[in-house]
């Protein structure tokens, strides 16, 4: 059995886009548009760490390609294809079959195709690697935010967080297993956001990254979290539903920091698309993400995110 | 810990090259030259099926950029960047600084950068996406091949065949350890060769994928296949030193089709780089590679190539 042909038999669309060479050979060739930037970005899913072993297949290949897109997303760029690093305990038809099903719908979802990869026998383990483009020097980097600039969210946090702590309702389940990423915001936040980063380690961690590599800090507020109604809905403390909206991670909004100036433009881009983009905060002169309620004190103990070991 | 902060340390130059934002945001952009393709290629090397568990972590680092640098290297590709996506089990400082610097080494020797990438905590498994360019339209496929055409390989075959059947001798053993993409013998002949392929899986499999893609067959002679002095002074038997040349794979040569026309001038280019290039063999009407002795008698039970499952 190969199981790189069964993916792609699930992928019966040719190469298409700026994809001019797909699976079958040594490399994929792209041609990306003139004065454009390739974007790549890689991220793995191990079994048992990033996922249940027995979750549904179908899930994790819709999941495993869309933390990747969401990493193409937080840079504003165009999404083109994916090359699928697939390490497998053993052949199993019907796992591989629900597997390629879930990652071809979250292709087709996406606008992107597969061009390529590798699979191995071992413990299960999915690298996916996804390749973009932009207009030269327009990506939303980490490094652009500045003191004074605000912190904006794109839709809703903390779904993820709760449905990972066992809160069965199908909305936060869905936000958790089939997590959508936010490629339309970033596309119209280019050129308008200065500095963006997706929200996966958790909002503080990630919110962090856009403060360590800008050199300054951020003021959080907890009372502007934007919470889905199926958060809202739960008769939980409000620790766990801070926790879960600035430490769980898992939920690929994107966090940005727009100019005041800029923020008009920026929420009505998004309005367009269907997407709100609320202000959580402020970034200040400081090095760290900090979580204030409305009076201005500062919460403690608030996890920092989702560390990998 | 922060893995990748560590393996990082090693790569002490920034981004260089076309890459003009490398390690440290949500993905890397790259800048290909004016009127060029993006290559991209990933394999993965799964701990107790690519690799001995114990085996020197920097042989480990050295050969998973190198495997993948050859598929760029078939394609007759500038190698400009990789990602890595290293799965570890617990975090081995000793391990990881002597896996980085094997890493680095071959980065260095291959004219690539470590644009990014992802650590998470797991079996170890070390997926890497090697990254280049080429002029348009100038990517050697393996769909190329035309009956009639010359089957070329470049240096020797079967060294990491032997190596690997236990055979001590220091240059064998480096053969399989330290294997060397061909990056510049795939340069020279890029607008020479038709079709190209790397010798990974070993050559019958390999050449056998140009014949599925050229839809041509191939005749290739044992008698001709370029055998290292080191292989060449083993007492074995016949059936053992071709079973390494034409079935052990691992060897990281390049196996080319080339049109009787463009033979001296192949030869030539490869000469001018240090590179042996031999005529092995020859496309044919058919659908698969097969051996032949000088008397046109065929080999059967030659082993036609690793198989991952």
């Amino acid at each position: 059995l190969d199981e790189f042909a069964l993916i792609r038999r699930h992928f019966a669309r040719p190469a298409s886009g700026i994809v001019t060479l797909g699976i079958g050979d040594d490399a994929a060739l792209l041609q990306p548009p003139e004065d454009c930037e390739t974007v790549v970005a890689c991220d793995t899913l191990v079994a048992g760490r990033h996922f249940a072993g027995d979750a549904d297949p179908a899930d994790i290949g819709w999941k495993a390609l869309n933390v990747n897109l969401s990493d193409l997303a937080a840079m504003g760029a165009e999404a083109d294809a994916f090359l699928l690093a697939l390490t497998l305990p053993e052949a199993d038809e019907d796992w591989l079959a629900a597997f390629a099903g879930g990652l071809r719908e979250a292709a087709d979802a996406g606008g992107v195709c597969l061009a390529g990869g590798d699979t191995t026998r071992g413990p299960l383990t999915i690298t996916i690697t996804a390749i973009g483009h932009l207009p030269r020097n327009s990506a939303l980097r980490r490094d652009g935010a500045r003191d004074g600039d605000l912190l904006a969210v794109t839709g809703t946090l903390g779904d993820a967080g709760a449905a990972l702590a066992g809160h069965a309702d199908a909305e936060l389940q869905r936000r958790l297993h089939r997590p959508r990423a936010r490629l339309e915001a970033g596309r119209v936040l280019r050129g308008l956001a200065r500095a963006a980063i997706d929200v996966s380690d958790g909002l503080l961690a990630d919110v962090g990254h856009i403060c360590r590599a800008s050199r300054v800090g951020a003021a959080v507020r907890a009372d502007r979290l934007p919470a889905s109604e199926a958060l809202a809905a739960l008769a939980v403390p409000e620790e766990h539903r801070l926790a879960w909206q600035c430490g769980a991670g898992d939920d690929y909004e994107l966090a940005v920091a727009i100019s005041p100036q800029a923020l008009d433009a920026a929420q009505a881009a998004c309005l367009d698309i269907g997407v709100p983009l609320s202000v959580i905060g402020r970034f200040v002169v400081g090095e760290r993400a900090r979580l204030f309620d409305a009076e201005g004190k500062e919460y403690n103990g608030i996890t920092n995110g989702y560390s990998h070991f």
